[in-house]
């Protein structure tokens, strides 16, 4: 890393108990842990973000806040992380402070050491990997793979219509899942990173089951509301398709289910939007109980 | 993860005792493990290789071989990448795969279990970011930090001329640096990612001492000879100064030394090239054992 942003890195960054080398050394050096929790993302401008309108400090929280996410979604505990990025030529070194100024308040709230990164120049446009490590709870690491038909479908917070601002914005679920990890019995987790539809059929898939979405009690969001008076999209296609939610989605047997949504006690609402069936499958379910099937939408990582 | 490239994927990296999640979910768990060593390094198009001329198979290669480079600075044992690509939009599929052909088989070298990735397309050149985390040897993390006076100075392979093809298909020196820390008294260590003269330097700021390099015992490489031809500049110069030689660079006790550089029983070439003093500085000694001040040259990473 550039010695000009360790240095000003260093007097911004708290000391971390469990970092014994880290920002400025090539590698960093991390106390002993449990099983460990691994995954990177990496945002890039255009795609996830456009620095012609977009504040510097959002993007760089959104780094991380995406992978906190990731780990929120096997009830983990975030604990370290490394940060690649490249830079455009010219004001780079800025560029990178105020990346760094959104992106340490969420470390810091999220307990997470600054373990090290590399910091590129090039005559691209700005590129940000973030890879986040994370301990397992002591009752192991919430999968998408443990669905069961009969479990009820659990979500967080609202859906749709995050790309007019709360895709920068969200707060990853990071103590809702661990708080509900610890007091309920969860058999399956997922975060809503490209779309409600389109993540629970990913549940599906990896549980082998299918799922029955009870239309009418899916949590619209107000942005979703707004836009759908925009492109003609219903609100509720919104919130079944639109991507980077970043809520989660429960899979609870029924009585847990009810606990949980009746004591409503992690931080964030939880609603009870439909229930987890043997067929393979996704449906929707109308007020009059009638069932459709329901086409997982969203955002699809295509290479060609 | 491309559903593509998941299941490509999938049909090439073997089973890894120490990965319980990996490819293809958002989030990889890994074994419990001791200190943990972590590094991230990202090449970029036109800076560290230049996809017109450059097969991806040797750029995919490199992307792990400069993390193994520096989890073998600290002895460390490899044991688990994520790696986070941003592709041109074109052909990214088909880059990927190659990428990945030539990440691969290094990996397997290695030991590295491949937990996971991210892969994105943009209108961009392609960025690779590749996060290697290590486990810490017996003897503890070798640092940069302990170099005394007195200590030799060590130093594996041959320097200089790595952009004729080395810094391509360097061997990354874990092995070296395993059987090294294992079997000998080692007091501080680098990899030479920047260029000798500058990464010793650094070994010398960390550990508050200076070095004398004996210049006649630099061992100069075929490519720095061939390099100094075409340029101008010396063999030396450039085997003082070019970068990405991806050689260690070790402090070690006088007898220790001695012992090293006569036993040679770590499969690559050690030479002694000098001792680190008390002063401050670098120096160089000339073989009539004068010393002159020497600059600290290599790539220096500059933000603008």
């Amino acid at each position: 890393m550039e010695f000009e942003l360790i240095e000003w890195l260093a007097q911004r960054v708290p000391a971390h108990p469990s970092l014994r080398l880290g920002i400025g050394d090539d590698t960093a050096l991390l106390a002993a842990a449990g099983e460990t929790l691994v995954t990177v993302d990496m945002l890039n401008d255009l795609v996830d973000f456009d620095l012609r309108r977009d504040d510097p400090r959002r993007i760089g929280r959104k780094s991380l806040a995406v992978n906190l996410s990731d780990i929120a979604a096997m009830a983990g505990r975030p604990t370290a992380a490394v940060i690649a990025l490249a830079l455009p030529r010219t004001g780079g070194l800025a560029l990178a402070r105020e990346l760094y100024e959104g992106l340490l308040p969420l470390a810091e709230q999220f307990g997470v050491a600054l373990a090290g990164g590399d910091t590129n120049s090039w005559d691209g446009p700005l590129a940000i990997s973030v890879t986040l490590l994370g301990a397992v709870s002591p009752r192991g690491a919430l999968t998408r793979s443990g669905a069961r038909p009969g479990d009820r479908i659990l979500a967080t917070g609202e859906f749709g219509g995050s790309i007019l601002g709360r895709h920068f914005d969200f707060e990853p679920r990071v103590i809702a899942a661990t708080a509900l990890h610890a007091r309920y019995d969860l058999h399956a987790g997922i975060d809503v990173s490209d779309g409600l539809s389109l993540d629970l059929h990913r549940i599906c898939l990896a549980s082998q089951c299918g799922a029955v979405l009870d239309l009418a009690n899916i949590p619209i969001s107000q942005a979703a509301v707004e836009l759908a008076k925009q492109d003609g999209k219903s609100a509720l296609e919104h919130a079944l398709s639109d991507g980077e939610d970043f809520e989660l989605l429960l899979a609870v047997p029924p009585e847990e289910a009810r606990r949980i949504v009746a004591e409503q006690a992690v931080g964030v609402k939880v609603t009870d939007i439909g229930e987890f069936v043997t067929e393979a499958g996704l449906w929707s379910r109308a007020s009059d109980g009638v069932r459709s099937p329901l086409a997982p939408k969203g955002y699809q990582h295509a290479l060609s």
